[in-house]
């Protein structure tokens, strides 16, 4: 089995941390091979934020005040990913990101985990205020984060996958 | 550079293919790396479609008539993504297991092409007739699908990242 593929299926949602930071240029690797997923027609709809350092511990308490609870598990950084509204398959264009960006962090020994809640709490006043003090563009919605950091712990075996979700047709 | 880093930088859309058929032990693979793709609440809410052989060509039929133009480039295979419109996030979900079958077949040799166009063509009874042939569950949605072979023609150089798309937050 070749290293992309080893790396496809050892990949797991990493839900606790150690707090060692992530070197910036592995931030800066991820965020490079997010920026080359594909996308429609090239259009890039995406836009990624990524927080470390304050802007983390920040975050935590925006989302738990907007949602009620934090959703996140403390990893160091946080990797928020946007797509512009006019972009008709912007959740298509922005997750390919997000997956390479998965993929990418694990090939470098460094865990992740989609968190949702962004499509949740960027709403309202508070969160138009805080997406414009980061630089997040006007009319782009959110798509998806994900938190990288060290794994506190080994991964657990993938959950088993669901049946009957493929269909091979030869005529 | 490791391998899964270069695999991600190398990938290109691929729209030339030669007639060589694709071995189905390395589509069996690039549908297992789908499967294990991240779903949200590991809901696996896709459902996969593999097009070989005179299914290929009647899909060309079925698009050309539906779209006014077939929109596919000629590659042996397609796999069609749908995902269960009752999935919040199926796109988020179908597009994730897309990426990863892009870029294990990227890493097998072979060539892959986002084709957008079954957002548009799975409408109307004739769609629904097809999809139900073929095993795609009823009240499932498309997502998007990927032509997959081998490419006729060595890569062109990715096309520049767009500026601006990127913002780094540390307090």
């Amino acid at each position: 089995m070749n290293a992309v593929l080893e790396n496809i299926y050892t990949r797991r949602s990493v839900r606790s941390y150690k707090p060692d930071p992530v070197p910036e240029e592995l931030l800066e690797e991820i965020v490079k091979a997010g920026l080359y997923a594909p996308s429609a027609m090239n259009g890039q709809s995406w836009h990624l934020t990524v927080l470390t350092g304050d802007a983390v511990e920040r975050f935590h308490k925006f989302s738990a005040e907007k949602a009620g609870r934090n959703a996140y598990y403390g990893a160091p950084a946080i990797i928020l990913v946007f797509a512009d509204k006019k972009a008709a398959w912007g959740s298509r264009d922005g997750s390919l990101a997000l997956g390479n960006m998965m993929l990418a962090a694990h090939s470098l020994g460094l865990g992740t985990c989609w968190i949702n809640i962004i499509n949740h709490i960027f709403d309202g006043e508070d969160a138009d205020a805080l997406a414009a003090e980061w630089g997040i563009p006007a009319g782009y919605a959110p798509i998806g984060s994900i938190e990288v950091g060290y794994a506190a712990e080994p991964p657990r075996d993938a959950a088993p996958r669901r049946e009957g979700t493929v269909n091979w047709i030869r005529a």
